[in-house]
């Protein structure tokens, strides 16, 4: 319960995060580049998990931050286990935290993580068995901090019952294209429109920090929509607001995401640098409440 | 926080309302007629939106208040604003609240309105900016009382978490046929029936004061149902109902809408006074249980 | 209030419960050999309702019951009003809860049941009466503790803030292909499916005793999906999970709900004491994490 209360950082200043699920199979060089990059760009917090390339892209991340020199304490590093891809399932067994989690440090080679984000909700969950993988984890010093992905503010608030942790996060699929969590409070009641739960809401109401995954997708895992001939009409506003405002689309559409009030922290997962410094424009504009509207509704959606 | 206390009036008395969206551009003597008739039938609860008519409807609604010689402590006169029309989003700034209440209060020639409801809601919304404006209004004695309307109980509860005043009403669409708010209750957990909230229980166990918009639509701003001959089977029960309550369709349809234990206060747009005679029939009548029933199947719904 | 907190026993040791519904009209000796293998197999859990058999089902309970000498004490009865069929509604008015429970009584030959469910929530209950029906029946020892059935969190949660008893059981449609309450969480976000809430989550956060119903069907009152040539993934991979636990495919079934952690008491509806045996043998399994997860994909489900 002490622990519990305990004031959880949210690193609200970092709107940015580098995803590093693609760099598993890029040259070192490439990557000590990206990071640096985005070092130099103001973001210092790295997102893992440990299936992303099997585990290698923790690996290659480590060796570029040996090579580049980079003090362990200036980054943050975020990674997630809970998925079990050998298996095919969703695992959140005592057993399977703690062996993934010795895992990713060692993959990472360091001695603790910021955050560790359970991947994806186990069905099955024992609520003793996650409690006490964590106070391990937690006394060990492994892991500063715990959170979660892909869950509705029911399931945060079941785990929240019976876990002694803060779970301040929580880091869902999140884009302009791929809206529904925002849709679900501008299409409210209209019979045509149905949405699982109000996360933002209930976001805004609990200090919850949500990150979003794949802010360029247009669906679960679909097309990007940038430069995307099946979607032109978000791209014409795209077009014009990246005109306006001197910036990428991209930067446009990640910024339409930063405009939210909840403040979400976006998970960038560009591999390139000259990408990554055209993304990370968004932090110095802020899209006004107008055009704010009109590239949601330029994606496809209506306000009643 | 003792603002927040204060008690609401929610008028539980006045359970139809006179909705004043369609009266912008009728004749003088016909909407005196219309406000007179409302009066004489005991509905002195007045529904107006800084939207309906662009303006309009709340200058000619003001006319004929001043021509008719009506007491304005007779009456009570809500308005609400937050879609702007002009920019075509939805708009909750501290200065577009103040400045569209201060035209509304010019338009209805008064020095106050008893409730203001933001329309729907601004997913950019900044709770000090609608916290501090309803300050204003409230210190200026502008408006007595706040309120929402398009918004689902989640959305709700995070409003009222940083708003200082009591958010008590919400008006929503709801009608026979536009009915998932019952839906959501009576067809759970069946695999074909998918509803966002629960907004109905939620506001009988919070004490929230709901308002229905449109009780005679078929659908999000679709055809009317009564007479209607695309809806043959819930015609048939309106005409058989009628008869034996001795009222209108329309007074069944609202009274269908009455007889709901969470006692909405139903809007009703007519602009002609013999029509707003025969709804308000339905102030005198209560369905009984079978015959609420009855007409829930005969609008289409099946009990699982 | 001192009722709300006095707890109810949830008899959580019997997650097996023997479905009255059809036994109306089997011969007197098949239901006394189907009970007596009930409680051969440690199952005294009997579930009935007013309208099973227009009531029969409960008469030829008790007689089966008396000629098998069984002491009361021993075994728990539960039944249900609410759905009026008569009258094609949901009634949960006073006077109906009352005398249909009395006549419940008449039926099952006995001075109490340990629980009274509510069927289908009546849109139109009024919490008094329900709550007066209640205190009458509990002060006449007529019925032990109360309950509900086919209603969501929310609903759950209004009726408890009225209701002066505890209201802890919730019986809902639930199996391996009715199950909607377990992909909410799994799916969540994904644009595809959609849930109206999250009654597992909230069961487990607030000691909620879920209770299954029609755990064979393949949908809303559709086909058994066991042996049904029309899911043939499935059967595969319930066949090959019977035979390496050496069961039947229906305790395989009933084993997969067993196996959630929110504890399911399952109401099994056969007639016929050799496949009650088949399905009771799921009380000496545990399938595996793994198998849960197979058999969850295998019925046509995706993890994301």
């Amino acid at each position: 319960m002490i622990i519990k209360r305990r004031s959880t950082m949210l690193y609200r200043d970092q709107n940015i995060i580098l995803g590093c699920m693609r760099i598993a199979d890029k040259p070192i060089e490439e990557v000590k580049d990206l990071i640096q990059t985005a070092l130099d760009l103001g973001i210092n917090f790295f997102d893992h998990a440990n299936i992303y390339g099997q585990g290698k892209s923790e690996k290659v991340f480590a060796k570029a931050i040996d090579e580049l020199g980079i003090d362990r304490s200036s980054i943050i590093i975020q990674s997630k286990c809970g998925i079990d891809a050998k298996t095919g399932t969703y695992n959140f067994s005592k057993t399977h935290i703690i062996e993934e989690t010795t895992k990713i440090l060692e993959r990472l080679n360091t001695d603790y993580i910021d955050i560790l984000l359970l991947h994806r909700p186990d069905a099955l969950m024992d609520f003793r068995e996650v409690n006490e993988a964590f106070h391990y984890l937690f006394d060990k010093g492994m892991v500063k901090a715990f959170g979660l992905s892909n869950q509705s503010s029911t399931q945060m608030e079941m785990m929240q019952k019976y876990i002694d942790f803060p779970l301040r996060f929580n880091q869902v699929q999140f884009s302009l294209m791929h809206s529904q969590l925002i849709d679900a409070g501008l299409q409210y009641n209209m019979g045509t429109f149905h949405s699982q739960d109000f996360l933002l809401e209930y976001a805004r109401t609990n200090q919850i920090q949500l990150q979003a995954w794949s802010p360029f997708f247009s669906g679960f895992f679909e097309d990007i929509f940038i430069d995307n001939p099946k979607f032109p009409e978000v791209n014409e506003k795209l077009d014009e607001l990246a005109l306006k405002y001197d910036v990428s689309k991209e930067a446009i559409s990640v910024a339409w995401i930063l405009r939210h009030p909840v403040n979400f922290q976006v998970v960038v997962g560009t591999t390139r640098s000259d990408r990554l410094k055209k993304i990370a424009q968004a932090k110095h504009i802020q899209l006004s409440h107008q055009d704010w509207y009109d590239l949601y509704k330029a994606s496809g959606k209506i306000l009643p």
